[in-house]
C-alpha cells in the first residue's frame, strides 16, 4: 500500500477498493507513520471534492465496522430494531419511538449520542430525569432489552473506533460534509449495533445538516443501500427540519414533550414523525402491512402500554418513574419561567429551526464544545408553530432560563424569529419514504 | 484564525487574504497544535483541487520568504541575475549560463539542489568534479561572487525553512500539483536569494514537472508576475523537455558536457539554450538590447573567458581546475562503457526524455529516494538526437555503468528508447519567451 498512489487517485477522480481503503485506515489507525495524519486530511478533502463511488461508501462501511466490536443481538426473542435520526431541533422521537417499538413486541437496542451546537442529543435529554443512567454494560443492555423491550444507553467505547478517530479529524479538516462519509459513519455504528431491522429519520432543512430534501434524499438512499446491502431491513425516512419537530426544545422540556405526546392520541408533527417511524420499522421488520403495523402501533399508544414501557425502561436505569405520571413535578424546574407574548395579531409564516436551536443552546441547553455543561432544565417551549393563527399578547412561547436577563434576552429573540404575516402554509413534516 | 474556517473557505473555492495565509502556515510551523499536519493536508489538497488566485500566489511567496533568512547582495558592484530550471533531462545549463553572464560583467549566486528521480540536480553535477564543494558560508559566497562573478552552492538552512516544511508534506499528500504552490515555492527561494534579475527556464515535456506547454507557460507567467510584482526583474523561457536537452545523462557526463561545449562555438540545442537563458538575463538585467547582449556573451563564450570564468569557479570551490582542460581525464570514469549500435537506419523519430532519465537513474546517476547516493561516473552520453538520420550499426549512445550486467541491460533498453523511422521532425527547442 502506497498512500500517496491512493491519495493521488482519489485526487484525480479514481476509485479505491475495499483492501486499499482498509489497509490507508488500519495505517492511519495504527499511529505508526505508515499513513501520516497529513495523508488522512489531504484524502478526505479530495473525497469531500471528488466524491466516493457507492462501491467505496459501501467499503469505508465495512473498513470502519471492521475496526471494533458489534452486538450481537441474536439472542433477542423478537425481531430486533434500531433507530436513527441525523440530528435536530425539538427531535425526542427516540425516547417515542423505542418503547412503542417495544410495546408492540419489538426489540430496541439504541445507541445514542450527545448533542453539539444546535442539535440536541438523545443522552442529554434522558439524563435531564434525575437518576437516568446512560452508561450500561453489554450485560445489561442485553438483559433490559429482553425483559422490557427497549434500552437507551451510550455508546460502548470498542464500537467502531476507527469512526470515532475518523471524525474527529474530519471535524477540523472542514472534511464533514461528504455524503458518503457521513453514510459509512451512520450505518457502520447502525451495523455494529446488531439490529436486523434499521429506520433513519434524515432531517432536511435549515436546523439540520442536511439543509435540502435532495441532499437529504441522496443521504438516505445511500445509507439504505449500503444497509440493505450488508443483509439489514433498512429503510429511511426524509422529514422536515426547517422547522422545529416539536414544541419542546431543551432537554428536560424535551422528556416532558415526549411523557405528554405519549399520554395523549398520536396528533400533532412530533407524533406524526414518531409514528411513522415506528410503522416503517415494524413493517420492515415483521412483514406485515404498514396499516396493519400502524394499527398495531396506535393501539399500544392509546391503551397506555407504550408510556409504560418507557416508564419501565427510566425505572431500569434508575431514573425516577414518577415522571411518566407527574412530568412537570419530576423534571427539574428553571429559576426563571418567563411567557413570550405575541407583539401583534398574524398568522406564524416562519419560525426557524435552528435559530431556535440556538437559542436554546444560549440559555444553557446546548454545547458549543463537546465537554461543555449541558443544564437540564433550560429552554424553550414553544406554544404556536407555523401555520398558527395568534392574537396580539397571546403567548408563543416560554423561555425557561437560568436568570431574569438570560429569560429577558431570549424572549426579545424569540419575538424576532417567530415571523408573523397575513399568510402561512402548514409545511409537509415528512417528505420522503425510502425502502431500497 | 480559525483554521477550520480557512480551510472551509479555500475548500468552496473562496480567496485568503495574506494575513490569513500567514497565520495559517506559521501555526502549522509552529508545533503547537494550533495548526494540525492533517489541516495543512486537507487545505493543500482544497488548493490543488480549488485553486490559488494569483494574490493568493503572492501572498504564499511573502508567507514562504518571511520564514527566513534573505542573501543581501547589495554590496556586489555588478548587476546581480539568477538563473531557475524547473528540472529536466540532461539539463547542465546552470554551469553554463552562470559563468557566462559573469565573464559578462553580472554576478550570479545560485543556490542549488539535488536530483531526485529522473531529473539531476546542480549540486550533484558539481560534486562529481573531484575536490569540489558545494557548501559555502554566507560570507565566503559573498567573497566569491566579488572576485570571480559567479558561485553555485547549497541553499543555507535558514532559506525559505517554511518553503522545505510544506513541500515535506506537500510530497506525501499528493499536493506538489499546484501552480501557485509551485510558483510560491520557487519565487520565494528566488526572492530571498537576493537578485535584482531572476530569469526561469520552465521545462515542458514527458522529461518535465510540466507535461505541456500550456501548463507550463501558465506556471512561468505567474512566477513572472510574482517576481516583477516583488520589484526583480523577472524573465522565463518554456523550453521543450521531450527530449534530453544535452547529450550527457549522468553527473559527471554532464560536467564534460559543460566544458566541451564552452570549448567550442555557441551551437545545439543544449547550447541555445544556455545562450538564450543568458540574454535574457543579461537583457533584463542591464537595459540593453537583446542582441546587443547576445552578442557580449558570444564574444565571451567564443573568446574563452567563460570557460575561464567557470576555471577560477571551481578552483575557488576547491575543484581540480584541470578539468576545464581535460575533462575526461578529470572526472572519475565508470569502470565499463559501452556503445549501443544501431540495430537498423533510419531516422531518430523519437527519444523520450523521462526514460533516458531513469536509465540512468537506473545505472546509479540518479536517487530513487531523497538520501540515496548518486554515482558521479555512471549514465548514459547519446550520440544522437531527435531528427538525425543514423545507419545500422553506427552508436547510438555510449553507456556508462558499474557492470558489465548493468551496462548490458541499459543498452538494451536504450535501443527500445530510440524509436527509429522513415521520418523525423526536429523539435523546437525555445517554445516561449515570458516577460510581463
Amino acid at each position: 500500500m502506497n498512500p500517496v498512489e491512493l491519495i493521488t487517485r482519489k485526487r484525480d477522480g479514481g476509485e479505491l477498493a475495499l483492501e486499499e481503503l482498509r489497509a490507508f485506515v488500519s495505517g492511519y489507525l495504527a499511529e505508526d507513520g505508515s499513513v501520516m495524519e497529513g495523508q488522512m486530511g489531504a484524502f478526505l478533502m479530495a473525497g469531500v471534492l471528488k466524491g466516493f463511488t457507492l462501491a467505496e461508501a459501501r467499503a469505508l462501511t465495512t473498513v470502519l465496522l471492521e475496526s471494533g466490536d458489534r452486538l450481537d443481538l441474536s439472542d433477542l426473542r423478537g425481531p430486533t430494531i434500531d433507530k436513527h435520526s441525523t440530528g435536530g431541533v425539538g427531535d425526542g422521537t427516540t425516547l417515542v419511538v423505542a418503547p412503542l417499538l417495544a410495546a408492540a413486541g419489538a426489540q430496541v437496542v439504541k445507541l445514542s449520542g450527545r448533542g453539539l451546537g444546535h442539535t440536541g442529543g438523545t443522552l442529554d435529554k434522558l439524563e435531564a430525569i434525575p437518576g437516568f443512567s446512560v452508561q450500561l454494560s453489554g450485560e445489561a443492555i442485553m438483559a433490559q432489552a429482553e425483559a422490557i423491550g427497549c434500552v437507551v444507553a451510550a455508546q460502548t467505547g470498542d464500537l467502531v473506533p476507527a469512526d470515532k478517530a475518523l471524525y474527529a479529524l474530519r471535524d477540523v479538516t472542514a472534511t464533514v460534509e461528504s455524503t458518503a462519509l457521513i453514510a459509512s459513519s451512520v450505518m457502520s455504528k447502525k451495523l455494529a449495533s446488531g439490529a436486523g431491522t434499521i429506520v433513519l429519520d434524515v432531517k432536511a432543512g435549515d436546523g439540520a445538516f442536511m439543509g435540502t430534501v435532495e441532499d437529504a434524499s441522496a443521504l438516505a438512499e445511500l445509507c439504505v443501500a449500503i444497509g440493505n446491502d450488508a443483509g439489514r431491513r433498512t429503510r429511511a425516512l426524509v422529514t422536515d427540519m426547517n422547522t422545529p419537530l416539536g414544541s419542546g426544545i431543551g432537554n428536560g422540556l424535551e422528556v416532558i414533550e415526549v411523557v405528554e405526546t405519549l399520554r395523549t392520541a398520536p396528533e400533532g408533527r412530533f407524533a406524526e414523525v414518531c409514528l411513522a417511524l415506528a410503522t416503517t420499522g415494524l413493517a420492515a421488520a415483521t412483514g406485515i402491512d404498514p396499516a396493519d403495523a400502524r394499527d398495531r402501533l396506535v393501539g399500544v399508544w392509546e391503551s397506555g402500554a407504550a408510556l409504560e414501557t418507557l416508564q419501565r425502561m427510566i425505572e431500569a436505569q434508575g431514573g425516577d418513574p414518577a415522571v411518566c405520571d407527574r412530568p412537570r413535578e419530576v423534571m427539574p424546574v428553571a429559576p426563571v419561567v418567563l411567557d413570550v407574548p405575541s407583539p401583534t395579531s398574524g398568522l406564524v409564516a416562519r419560525l426557524p429551526a435552528k435559530a431556535v436551536g440556538l437559542l436554546s443552546m444560549s440559555l444553557g441547553a446546548g454545547r458549543q464544545h463537546a465537554n461543555d455543561d449541558v443544564d437540564p432544565a433550560v429552554g424553550v417551549e414553544l406554544l404556536v408553530q407555523e401555520g398558527d393563527a395568534v392574537e396580539a399578547g397571546q403567548p408563543l412561547a416560554t423561555i425557561h432560563a437560568r436568570t431574569d436577563d438570560a429569560a429577558a434576552a431570549a424572549a426579545a429573540r424569540l419575538t424576532e424569529l417567530v415571523q408573523l404575516g397575513e399568510d402561512a402554509a402548514v409545511p409537509p413534516t415528512i417528505l420522503r419514504t425510502i425502502e431500497a
